[in-house]
């Protein structure tokens, strides 16, 4: 990036079934990428040991989550297993026009949310399991989870692996560290596309005029 | 890349004005990226010393080189400088087809002519220089050039550039590794798009299967 030129954030979705390694993708991106930090959403769902209101997640009561509906403040908002979770608009807009990236780990109503209202800033990536057995493998493997909840899942991945075609970018995730360079490189990419760079005009007129 | 899935090719055109370090570039590109070959074109320019036929170009003559644009055998054709250079479209097909990419050192004619031909498989990246210093410092480097060559390119440069809004990417090349890093990001993450993945469908349907 240029120091002349400035750039907009950009909106990273990751999409995946559960089980398919995204937490983990999440995790490495956010420690290797500077400029991205991860969306905070609001939900009503109760807090779990060790989170923390307003990093982790806002915490507010399904009467404050329905205000902020019929406010317009969220850019997207869902029921997921029985609560609502949502992005508050303001936040996402303040980190964009400062130049900074915002990851959002959500699901495929999300992200059709997300491209409805700001579709120009949306950069969508699918992450899928390289296998069935790997996606019960990795399911069953989160021991805090009761059977009938793994289950809900499976189906729910079946259901959510269908939506791969509404994204802009594949990722089959056999190896962690293959698949978060992968993502890196969209973020490098993405971030050099000509619509993202504010002041290139200017810029290449200063070149032409010899100044 | 998942070995269950097939990728096609891509074509990848860098343009720029001369002297805004896309030779070197392309050069390094080609060294980093076993995929990656350059689109070898048919011209009528004369052969320089250490230039080999079929490697550097096909040496053709004029008559030969009109026989095969009315024979429909290029994907772009153009004349620069009082000689023709045109691209065979066979050769790049067959690069595709089998999932190799081939590099394009085109101006913003030819781009416009692939495009319209193949837009698809075609991913643009403009080259510009840091600034208007730099670009004369190295037009002029190239000892090998008489001066009028030079002047006729310096006004070449504000022309080319004026094109930079045709192209997805934009790269200001400050630094040569730099530069070239961004370039393997655009083709890494050009790779992930959805629709270059070949068998992503059947893919996903025995993922949900079980299978």
């Amino acid at each position: 990036m240029d120091p002349d030129i400035n750039r907009r954030g950009l909106m990273l979705v990751l999409s995946s079934p559960s089980g398919a390694g995204k937490t983990s993708i999440s995790r490495e991106l956010l420690r290797r990428e500077p400029t991205l930090s991860m969306s905070v959403s609001a939900t009503t769902r109760p807090k779990r040991p060790g989170e923390v209101h307003g990093q982790d997640y806002f915490f507010v009561d399904a009467t404050e989550f329905g205000l902020m509906v019929n406010r317009g403040e969220f850019l997207e908002h869902a029921k997921v297993f029985g609560n609502y979770y949502g992005t508050p608009r303001s936040y996402v807009e303040g980190k964009l026009s400062q130049g900074l990236d915002v990851l959002f780990d959500i699901d495929w109503q999300g992200t059709q949310q997300l491209r409805e209202q700001a579709e120009a800033d949306l950069v969508s990536v699918f992450i899928l399991p390289p296998s069935t057995g790997e996606l019960e493998r990795r399911l069953n493997a989160r021991a805090q989870d009761p059977a009938h909840v793994v289950a809900q899942r499976m189906s729910q991945a079946a259901n959510e692996m269908s939506h791969w075609p509404e994204y802009d970018y594949i990722i089959v995730n056999r190896d962690l560290d293959a698949s978060v360079a992968q993502v890196q490189a969209i973020l490098m990419a993405e971030r050099t596309r000509r619509e993202r760079q504010i002041g290139l005009g200017d810029f290449v007129r200063r070149l032409r005029d010899g100044r």
